[in-house]
């Protein structure tokens, strides 16, 4: 209770640490779970399932925080906006690292059958998607517009690794059906992966729109989604 | 900006009337994408795509709307949890029209070839997850604690729908690896719906914290996974 009595920039302060914190951690716990996969080690799967408890407590942790500067300290303008987007955030980082147990949950299944292939595309898709969430934070903890939109353009890569991991996949089933369950397990991981990438984009988007004040989201979505949008030629 | 001068329960209830417009277009989305899919209409299909924007949208008005009520009211204890649940409730609706896009995507792919087999969970779990949606809304502007714990218990139908989806396609895949590139797109149909119902969760959680003020968010969670924790076992 005596944080409540401490001046606003410092709660601020503390806000920010406390997010920082939390993305370190769902950043470890994708690491984690993609190396439990790739170097086949189950133990290192079931540390992701243990460490997910912390995760989700620093999200309540951030939630009320922020409620508290809401109530407490009526922010206005600049100061309102960054406190909501820290709100949003911590949902995000949440999910990341509920992905990230997804992955493991994923690995701990696959490492009961023989290895189907070495890992190249997926370790990168992790790193990629890591660094996405690292900066993502970055981004919003310095107010770093240019940071946030690079954040967003990086999506495209993810996406396009995930797509190669994918049709990869499919060429092992149709020839082995042997490998389909396996190959099924590691077409899911590409897509935990795609989708901390739309988290962590997510946030380089909600950073663009704290920082200018007004709401580009949609518009980067729709420009990401061009091509997929006509009819005539599907994806 | 007339609506700036109007008293503060009738900008609450236009939030609400808000939120359950843009919660009844994502359900629209979603049971127009399973019927190009089970009906194989492409047409039904683009028309999801077309009215993405429209969804997207709302999300935008939503948190305008709310940052409004922040800055100008600073509403305090109840209210403050209202809003700040509203705006969360925004982001899961937008992200639920996603995933209506997503399977829309999937269909337009699935439908340049013939069909699979006749779909029959894959409805059922569309039909759940739009009932999760609508009834989580209506638990939201109601204060309904009893109807938001009931949405987050129906989730579990959902994945076992969704396990069933699951292992049925892999059997499919195995018996005829001709299968495998359509096998896996119903693969992918069927997470998307399952997402649709975690989103719908996570709004039930939002209520029940928002209706006793404190977080079972991530207890609920715990409790949904037990079983998949335990190492030993695996999933």
């Amino acid at each position: 209770m005596s944080r409540m009595e401490r001046p606003f920039d410092e709660e601020l302060k503390a806000l920010k640490e406390k997010l920082l914190e939390m993305a370190s951690r769902a950043e470890e716990q994708i690491a984690l779970a993609v190396r439990a996969l790739k170097d086949r080690e189950e133990k290192l799967a079931c540390q992701v399932l243990d460490r997910e408890e912390a995760v989700n407590l620093l999200d309540i942790e951030i939630d009320e925080m922020c409620l508290r500067l809401l109530a407490l300290r009526q922010p206005m303008a600049a100061d309102l906006r960054f406190i909501t987007s820290g709100m949003k955030i911590g949902s995000d980082l949440e999910r990341i690292g509920d992905l990230a147990v997804n992955i493991a949950e994923r690995t701990i299944d696959l490492l009961k059958h023989p290895q189907l292939k070495p890992l190249i595309d997926i370790p990168a898709m992790a790193r990629l998607a890591q660094d996405m969430v690292r900066d993502a934070l970055n981004a919003f903890v310095n107010g770093d517009e240019a940071l946030a939109r690079d954040v967003c353009a990086r999506d495209d890569q993810v996406d396009r690794l995930n797509d190669q991991v994918f049709r990869e996949l499919l060429t092992y089933m149709m020839q082995d059906p042997g490998t389909i369950a396996r190959a099924v397990d590691l077409i899911l991981v590409g897509r935990h992966l795609e989708r901390i990438a739309d988290h962590a984009t997510n946030i380089g988007e909600d950073v663009i729109y704290m920082v200018r004040g007004k709401t580009i989201k949609h518009h980067i979505e729709e420009g990401r989604a061009t091509g997929l949008k006509g009819c005539a030629g599907g994806e």
